[in-house]
């Protein structure tokens, strides 16, 4: 059944940094929670365009050729095949919308990042 | 170029109701944003998923059997194939997702409401 997700609500449950939670599906994609500080892996999607929606806080994300910063209640959409870096320099919580297929760590497997898990919230 | 999109200042752009605007694209879909206010028609999707994140006020979601009330940061998932009938006592600003095939009366054609061009804002 349809259930209502109430996104603080869910940001509450976990704490875990550079963690995405699955807290929605819907046709081939995931709605997913981070919690991120400090700088991600550069890395692209190869099929995939990616959707960060800032919740709370300030992120950075850094393309090959200029910086775009996102405050709370600002997407960006960065399509496939793009190189990026999101960082953040407090803690910033995003809402990420991507096919269920999408690594987050994308092109790259990077030892600590790289989450193999699909965890829900 | 991907572009940082401001969730309010798009708001600001338009004031026509039932009538939502694309404000993103990824993948098979589009991020849109509509104000509402009133009663939608019932409808079903018949091979999409839907989501409604409200972004301002408060939103009513009849389904067949229940009412799901939908506040500020809050979103619901509709799986393609369920009625429903969004409702507005007060004008709502909300964030759709949904495929691009979608026609957001789904299965009705109603004279008034339905939308049949795609309009970026």
């Amino acid at each position: 059944m349809p259930n209502v997700v109430n996104i603080a609500q869910k940001f509450a449950l976990f704490d875990e940094l550079w963690s995405p939670r699955i807290a929605g599906e819907l046709n081939d994609s995931y709605v997913k929670l981070a919690k991120i500080k400090g700088e991600f892996v550069w890395h692209h999607h190869e099929n995939e365009d990616e959707l960060f929606l800032v919740i709370k806080g300030r992120l950075l994300i850094q393309l090959r050729d200029q910086d775009l910063w996102l405050e709370e209640g600002e997407f960006l959409i960065i399509p496939r095949g793009v190189e990026h870096r999101p960082v953040a320099e407090e803690e910033v919580h995003i809402l990420l919308l991507e096919p269920k297929s999408t690594q987050h760590t994308g092109n790259v497997v990077d030892e600590d990042l790289t989450q193999t898990e699909h965890k829900w919230v």
